[in-house]
């Protein structure tokens, strides 16, 4: 059946317009000023509204197995949570264990996503190193539409992935034409912290932030950033919540580098003082790494995505519920790392973006949809309004209300980190595979509807970086023999 | 009649596919993989070729009256030779003298301006302040499609705008919704050093860098800038030649605010050692402001496209032959500043930019066309390929190559700057209103055809601007009157 | 008679040693473990305190003539007011009205120092320019003792000094061996933005900040640096408030520029939120220029004179009462600019400054005394504790604490920035010329004794920016005659 | 026997002055314009001539067992040889292999230096981490006046401390009081790089600074700056050679951070294209780490010592000769590092530093000898000229010139980096302890007459570190036992 959003304005990365446009077959039509229905169509009246490309949320960790518990989220509720938001796509990750082969994990994670609402992708993480590990690379690039592997730099004794990781990791994905990305914190810091501060009785939640300093950050960050500059490789920094690790992706851009930046809606609007709530659960609720940061630091992220110098938004959703934290009680290094936030990203950035002028409304597109659909080499399939794309869209209503509340969300966890918030700005219609997925306040996902996306290797700035590289290899001096 | 462009790969600014493109009545009418072509249709044959936006040069001079002469090239002669390098559009500039009503001199330069072969536009110059110019202001936004205005903050004791004249048209245009443009230089200390250079004996085309420093500009753009940042006003630096500028630009969009910045093809390849030429004819050929730099300064400048801190390229295309140059033949004071480059932009930033692997063909199209519509509020219109849009294209053939000289280039001067540089990557197919105005070698062009164009005030940045102008008003403090 | 201070320990910028210092005739004879004490020496007993060299105060204004009243603080109670505090010696300044010769200027504030207790000396305003200027400032410092000059960049329409003011004076005093000191705000821009907030209805003090903020300064700031930059001229910008400027600052420095900055005592303690108290005496007493900040700005500032990129603190102690404040009741543009604080800098920096552990003891003595002598060439004679210096020293008890007050202080004012802040750390005894002042709470300062100061010009650092000036010298290029 | 230095200017970090030096029993005994002289006084003519601290060498490595051969110069031959020069001071490195006690390297190292004739000390090495690096630290600390120690960030597989190491040791050392030292490369890329590198071929010296681009020294420099941070120990940068790696301390130092840097002479004047030279034993001469620069760098690095960002001026004095260097004729890794220059540093410093108007004289003896002492906590016993300090001291003649050359140097070494330069500035007379070491090119040094100095730990500026720390204490929160 085909579907026809009608009246509303377009917005893109690039510009807005009034226009009508037609989905059938999963695709985009027709983009016009006036199109003929055909018969049978079903109508979304848009008007007054805007019609934007579906948000792209490119970190989450649906039903992850995680510090001796699985979050409490999986893909089926929480690619429809998302819907719930305007968000019609994820990309998640697969984490190997130490010495576990990435192609198992790899199905293992296949496996657990067929139950998936809407679309999705991977990141697959290198978290050790060996033949087999630069084999499984070449493997899940050339045949199962991975074009990106990500790096932990902390979690020192589980997934930390040390220099020597990352320089193997990183050199074999040049050659693959993949992206790296990096969660970047330093972790033998973060552990020489947390014993201290645990040695020191500080156990509470407290001492989350505490033991993650935002220099931890920025070191990690301008680390991989300069291995990535030296192998040649593009570099996309996960989670930025800092000054610090902002200031090394801009040192970098200004230098012509491709390093990507993202920030997770959470780390432009929430602040560390709840990590002192009195109340335990809900200071525990907001443990999450990077920790969120002290205020001055927003003024800092927002001017990030102003700049460009950061391109996307994420979440990092990763729900876990209080008995689960709970785990966490006497000891604040054994609290699960993680909270929600996927249904909710659209909404807290268009208001705190949009509505306060730091964004345009075409910004709003780009960061929380196009620039993630660019990085990820899935252009303009995903992230984009016009004929032949996915019909991913969302219709958003800019004068439209609501309270954010744990109470009446669709995500599976007990806690909302944006709790009470009023946001002007929310979907009202949903479409995914040019279904209406989210109509007023109706969810109607279906189980198991969502489709694995390819992501094709050698991204459009990878040519530019090999061309750059080409023009300095290196030419050996010639000598005479010694003699 | 209609016009195929069959075979080709479009790249606009967001990504590149293959597809034909089908011009009629001046617009493109239909993109896609498959056109029916009406009858007679005229055919371009882009097979294995790039069909992009044609170029827009948002800043040119063509028969200006300068320095007691007038540039050589005319409005007919400069968009036909544009044409042959793949620009179909200017912005020109509208320069009153002190004194001069700015709707008369409008009115003049639209009068020369008829003769034009291609589409162009107008920035107008607020070179001094009264109450009339603020009501032209106002006229020519409302009425004759203009919403940019140009200062001149070097040279003195004729259009130098001062710090009161700033401030004045800064603030008038936000009321407007234009955005303000300068040249940036501090005219005293050029002033300054002029009279030193020349009491010291300095008289040749050396002492015209020696007179200009960088620091001389970067001081002048960082002046703009902060001006711009308390009066809340979009900012266009034209011409930035120098590490300095460009900082002084980094630092202000890192902050998050709304300015723009242009750099001419010729700064980011030609260095200053061009005026310690022994022929004097060879050094005054390349005086223009600001002059050519150490070679240092063209990296910064390649790394602010490739950041995105600079987002325009254009020529300052300013003609004067070796007759005219002779005027400051005992003074370097007096040689008319100004070269030409509107017919070698394109290919000249192909061949160091995409060709070197600087940039990516998408980014080409943003830095030579897509941006500068954007900055200037006339896309889609313009710089992008789409239904609907102004067929104006250029067919580019990435593996072809031509060598620049002035004894074939197109451009009414008698010098090229860029003689002898053989550059792979050229415009085959100029087209300009869906007319192929040059083909294979081929000029077409119509003396009259050109158009001009409007552009309408509030570009989308400028609602962002004003909200948060809005989030910050200052309140008064409510006071118990005094006793 | 001589003076014995024994005990203590000797405190310079360079670092800490147990000694005693014997002064007579007004300077240092002996500095040594074991003093042999002559007969009738007087003996101040150091012991467990430190030993330090008198504050320098650069920056007062006493008795000043300004915006229709004059200060309140003449130089006899201000110079007594710095002996309770520490400091010995204040560079006072000589502000010419425009077309007022400087010759005559100075020497009217010679007279009115005659009256001084404590060491003095005079920076001259350049306010204005024409050749009698330039022939005074060669009289001012061949004949009289004047190595610094001073330009406000504020003040439109009274003495602010324009660009071609700069560029004269700057390149006169390089000439001369003087350095150049700025007031760092656009003017032109103060002035726009008070016009704005009245015309808005914004009368009150808290309009101040609003028609000064940030942008202003830092801008100034910049635009002075890169004047002296190309001018090769030494600069020392006043005041510095903000980021901004700081930052102006840091990059010249960075960049091996010969810039000094000086930091007020109350802009590293006091935020704008005094500006809307709702007690308009209270908010205006506060109005002073450049105004206090948002509260981040005193991170940076700190920061400043911990790197080195502020070298010296200062007060612009500039006394009015509520009385002469009031002649801006309804209009804030009104309100005399200016405050105490001569009398307390040097507490306040040690509490928050050494107290803290954000300065080294040496180096509270480098940013209250040393560096201020070096820089305006009067060390070693001023701010060291060596033989031969002038005894001009602080004797102080980092144990003891006191509560600043109006009530309690020596200033001549009615009001106190610092009212109710208990600082640890305080002066017991005030030498000055070998005479004890200021000994536990007892002021002994006497009428006239204070003595006029000669400062020479060409300080050490003037050298090396003329040898690197001489390395830079243009030079003509030869070339064959034209034919 | 006692010494007078008459007729000279004393040039010292603060000031300059006419005074003669009266040295008897290894110490300064008067600094004064008129000295009376004791009968049987050595009278050093220093008419016309200054009178400045002796160079301290903080960084040489005499006799080093490295890279499979042991450094040609020995501890009598270099202390010799830096007499030549004026330099009267070295600290070197006791560097124990992994596994090796400390307390053993440490006597070791003592026993060769007992036939320095200068005076030394020793910086020591942390390589590896167990108990008893944490014990011996302690001692060697406490009872043998060691204050700093080094930590290797390259050299993977043989000295290289990995973070762990780096965390345990600088958390140890802020326990101590003592500094951090750290060679910044990240030896991961270093030893990956060369890897590659051989594999394409690259056999000669050519791949040495491939191998060590700058980009591996600034991110191992900001990677200690930031757990140095973190852990709240001041940090002590050796050898910067490149614009990135001065980034990194400026930037923590802006931020108010206790970093320090130090700079080879090497480095500022040489760049890399000897590593092309065609003559390999040439090349391999200048293989060192880090290697020397593109051009660009030097500008930077000389700017670093004039704001200030750097400190301290070495040589990394390391000399192999011609047969050591040939056991890397074909594998470029194994041509051992290093080079001479302790004798020349001075000279090149002040021809190029002072003759260019880079420095001042007295900035001259702050980065070539006060700065080191006061870093190492050795002053003003070293790097003053003042009453009770070491009689170490240089005369040196401005006017004079000499050309540096392998064929004349005292160094044991085949080569001279500097060879063929001529400089401007000479010694013309060393005392080391008082007595006449060199003069008019006659050296005169003593076998074993060099002491080993004790450096005390908990230097000035460690106490405001501590103040830092304690001000930001973490805090538990108190909350309500879990229910």
């Amino acid at each position: 059946m085909a579907t026809l959003i009608r009246g509303g304005t377009v917005v893109t990365a690039e510009h807005s317009f009034r226009a009508d446009v037609l989905c059938a077959d999963g695709r985009i039509q027709a983009v016009g000023g006036k199109i003929d229905m055909p018969a049978g169509t079903q109508v979304v009246d848009a008007g007054g509204q805007l019609v934007m490309p579906g948000g792209i949320d490119p970190h989450t960790h649906m039903e992850l197995p995680f510090m001796g518990t699985t979050a409490s989220e999986d893909f089926y509720s929480g690619t429809a949570a998302a819907f719930a938001g305007g968000t019609t796509m994820i990309i998640d990750f697969v984490i190997p264990d130490p010495q576990e082969p990435l192609m198992a994990a790899y199905k293992k994670w296949r496996g657990w996503a067929e139950k998936a609402a809407g679309d999705y992708s991977f990141h697959v993480a290198v978290t050790w190193w060996d033949e087999s590990v630069h084999r499984d690379m070449g493997t899940l690039t050339r045949e199962h539409g991975v074009n990106s592997f990500k790096h932990f730099m902390a979690y020192k004794g589980a997934i930390m992935a040390e220099d020597e990781v990352l320089v193997n990791s990183f050199s074999r994905a040049r050659e693959l034409g993949a992206i790296c990305t990096v969660h970047a914190e330093n972790g033998e810091l973060v552990f020489h912290l947390q014993q201290q501060l645990l040695k020191a009785g500080i156990t509470g939640p407290e001492g989350h932030p505490l033991s993650r300093p935002p220099e931890v950050e920025g070191e990690a960050a301008n680390r991989a950033i300069r291995i990535a500059e030296v192998l040649g490789v593009p570099l996309y920094v996960v989670h930025n919540s800092c000054r610090q690790s902002l200031e090394a992706i801009t040192r970098a851009r200004n230098e012509g580098q491709r390093v990507f930046g993202e920030v997770l809606a959470g780390h432009l609007l929430i602040d560390d003082s709840v990590y002192r709530n009195p109340d335990w659960n809900t200071a525990a609720a907001y443990v999450m790494s990077p920790p969120f940061r002290a205020k001055e630091h927003q003024k800092h992220l927002w001017r990030g995505l102003q700049s460009g110098n950061l391109q996307t938004t994420a979440t990092d959703h990763c729900c876990f519920c209080a008995p689960q934290k709970a785990a966490g009680r006497t000891d604040f290094t054994k609290i699960p790392n993680g909270t929600g936030g996927v249904e909710d990203r659209m909404a807290v950035l268009w208001h705190h973006g949009v509505g306060k002028g730091r964004l345009t409304p075409n910004e709003f597109v780009r960061v929380t949809s196009t620039n993630a659909a660019q990085i990820f080499n899935i252009y303009p399939r995903k992230g984009s309004v016009s004929v032949g794309a996915d019909a991913d869209l969302v219709v958003w209503d800019p004068a439209a209300s609501r309270t954010i509340s744990a109470k009446t969300h669709h995500q599976q966890i007990d806690f909302n980190i944006f709790e009470g918030m009023t946001v002007q700005g929310i979907a009202t219609h949903t479409i995914s595979q040019g279904n209406v997925v989210w109509a007023d306040g109706q969810l109607n996902a279906v189980r198991g509807a969502g489709r694995y996306i390819d992501r094709p290797t050698f991204a459009p700035y990878y040519d530019a970086i090999r061309r750059q590289a080409d023009a300095r290899r290196p030419r050996a001096v010639p000598r005479a023999a010694a003699e």
